[in-house]
């Protein structure tokens, strides 16, 4: 019912020059249009952009900017819309300028190991690019088959990965970014290594498009990793599992430390046909992932399993033999947000230190349950780097807009602890339109009022995606 | 003869109250000390600072900076003061705010392998640190022994570990910054994930100083390699050097890929007492490093250097069979800086993508051998990343200032000659005094104006680092 979207027209002189950039057939204002391009994956909003444009080059980009600056339009940049924070939503009456149709992959280097890639590239197109190289784009998380590389880097994208490959930011080489006033910032042109002034690549890096429009990148891509084993442990209860990251770091670099719930595990076993990884029911699972570069690496890996079992850590575990059950034990992990989804969770991606994860959780588990002793929480998430993700399913006996009030509640509750933690209220997701009242929990008020001292330099009219992260 | 410092005065109201922030012997005004604290290892400009403060706390930075802000007196901040680009150079009456006595290490946290370092800690001391505590901080260069946390924060330093480490960029999960109005930023707070608007921390790291006095910073630590071998290979020409990299890239993970040429090879081992790797003399060389995780590697190295000599790419190797023999390769290409420093090298450092590496020197050797016959170009540097440095011997017939005359020359036609390849006027060393009249060469005019706002927007009056990287 909030997904319709609301008219809003745009002058007939506008929507002709728009249309005199990009071609009669690429600027769209039918309703199913509006509706598909004017929201990401977050379900709060109700669509209302003006117009949908698809331009094909950077000087289309920014002739649409330049236009939209003369005339005070706001724009919002638009890639794959699976963001979870409404980055990308348009409710505002909008242009959409959407960049799928700039997914061109070219001028691969094998030396410098760097691809460039256009902003409408799909994650997923990359990472097979670069498996068909040979070599690897590491960055990867549930919607890699229709993200797109400029939302990645607006949003720093994360995953699974992060433990070893760190985030989006760490593969962006070079950036060319359309500023506010329709410039072209060109940054960092593929080096590795450039100390000439600030590095406002960093800066554009993450800003979920308020400071500009990422149409371009430059992505290093990375030696494919060999034979990657998994193995998932059964663990007696939150700080065992903190003790299992450490033992293991110590010793094997870890391409993946993710863990989940036992109800996060039945759920998904329950409605994806999968397989307990082995019997003993625990409160929490890690999931580890590491190269075998050797036998040496299996073999070690089993002694620590056998430590952690003797410290009365971890209850049971398994490990792949195949590439397939790799995969597997993978979906016990990755399937868990798409199981969840028919009980409308209500959703958080936060973080702290990784040592303060077990007292973290337990402060929010006890907030919830003290008020709404029936909701059901789901725990998974990257614990290896700090972040969790929680999920409070919907009692059947509640209407989605009494869980959403009651939600509003928990929200607040569990910025509080955040902030308590020193932790941060957006870990992966960013902070768009939905984080935006919450950003005060992990920033103090001159860190956001720096943020928009910046935004007005790289935006002057403050046309670029108003409103995502704060309002000005 | 540059080097006595100029009297400049403040007045005694201001010494006073700088006195009562920090402690009546911890604001020097003697010439010793305005002569120590005023310059950095670049020695082409008098240091002119009007005193030298230290203060011991975070408080006591606040104090300075508020005092400085009211009465518009401009600091420059200053670490181990071992930059080679005039960062931390006060030639032009300014405080020296120099952070010596915040050199405490606290807050070890074994599990987030992270700690919390002041400014000042020597990067040495947080080495030896990490050590201890059975882990490692991989950033690690020349000045290690002298240069401090702050410094190299405040210059992204980089060194012989950046193919596999990254720069100090990578290192540091929380960072606390003073602005030019005297407020206390406290960024990223130690987390990995933290995509909760703007990414300041980043902003920070490479400013030199100007946007703000790095006081604090939360490091974070890394596993310990083990069984570091070290390889030095002959090769045929500079292309050879590359297609090593990209052999061995492809197979093994090196956490270092250094060179030099022959005539650095010589003057090192002639002046250092050291044995020639190998007999065969080679126009390059090629230094890798790599953990031996088990024999494999090793194995897999010696297949690979066999597989290069057949290609014709390498004439000779050796590799190490103790950490001795480990040392002693290193040095080969670690002592070349101080082993020319009687020769008063002019001394540049530059980058492109590796790729054009081999067509850049090419073009800078033809450059320089077309005008000046008779100068010496030693080649060194870290080649894995495209970052070379360029030193040129002064010939015994001319005057110091002759040479620098000429060198003048040869800086414009190098930095033509990096913008042509797209390029950095400076890879790792940073902009100071020295580069800022060719950032232009690496940077858009609208670059360099964005950096202008932003800085203004942390130091509205101008007092942090005023002239460094670009004039207002």
């Amino acid at each position: 019912m909030l997904e319709e979207p609301s008219l809003v027209l745009l002058e007939t002189a506008t929507l002709n020059a728009l249309q005199a950039i990009v071609g009669e057939n690429r600027v769209l204002t039918d309703d199913d249009s509006l509706r598909h391009y004017g929201r990401d994956w977050t379900r709060f909003y109700q669509p209302a952009p003006s117009a949908i444009v698809l331009p094909g080059s950077v000087d289309e980009v920014q002739a649409i900017v330049r236009l939209a600056a003369d005339q005070k339009l706001a724009l919002v940049p638009s890639g794959g819309r699976t963001g979870l924070s409404a980055g990308s939503v348009a409710c505002n009456g909008e242009i959409v300028l959407a960049l799928d149709r700039m997914n061109s992959i070219s001028d691969f280097n094998p030396m410098d190991r760097t691809v460039r890639c256009g902003a409408g590239v799909i994650t997923e197109q990359l990472q097979q690019f670069a498996a068909n190289q040979g070599l690897y784009y590491p960055v990867d998380f549930a919607s890699a088959g229709s993200s797109q590389i400029g939302g990645n880097i607006s949003t720093n994208a994360g995953g699974i990965k992060v433990i070893r490959h760190g985030m989006t930011r760490d593969w962006v080489a070079g950036l060319k970014l359309v500023t506010g006033t329709g410039e072209l910032l060109d940054l960092n042109q593929g080096l590795i290594k450039n100390n000439a002034g600030y590095d406002l690549r960093q800066l554009a890096i993450g800003a979920e498009g308020t400071l500009g429009i990422v149409v371009e990148a430059t992505m290093q891509l990375d030696r494919a990793p060999r034979d990657l084993a998994v193995m998932v442990l059964g663990v007696s209860d939150m700080s065992a599992i903190m003790e299992v990251l450490t033992a293991f770091q110590a010793a094997i670099e870890l391409s993946a430390f993710e863990f989940f719930s036992e109800l996060a595990l039945q759920k998904v076993v329950e409605h994806q046909g999968l397989q307990r990884p082995f019997e003993t029911p625990c409160e929490y699972y890690a999931l580890l992932e590491f190269e075998q570069a050797d036998e040496s690496v299996l073999d070690q890996a089993m002694v620590l399993f056998e430590q952690c079992v003797e410290r009365g850590w971890v209850l049971d575990g398994t490990v792949s033999q195949s590439e397939t059950q790799a995969k597997n034990l993978w979906r016990l992990r990755e399937d868990i947000s798409e199981t969840i989804t028919p009980w409308t969770p209500y959703k958080n991606d936060i973080s702290t230190v990784i040592s303060k994860v077990p007292a973290f959780l337990a402060e929010v588990d006890a907030a919830v349950k003290k008020s709404y002793p029936d909701f059901e929480i789901v725990w998974f998430g990257h614990i290896g780097d700090g972040n969790v993700h929680l999920n409070i399913l919907k009692p059947d006996a509640l209407s989605v807009d009494e869980f959403r009030a009651q939600c509003g509640e928990v929200s607040q509750w569990v910025f509080e602890i955040v902030q308590r933690y020193g932790g941060s209220v957006s870990a992966e997701h960013g902070v768009g339109l939905l984080k935006k009242d919450y950003l005060h929990y992990s920033r103090s008020p001159l860190e956001i009022e720096i943020m928009k001292q910046i935004k007005k330099v790289f935006d002057p009219q403050g046309i670029m995606n108003p409103g995502k992260i704060f309002d000005l």
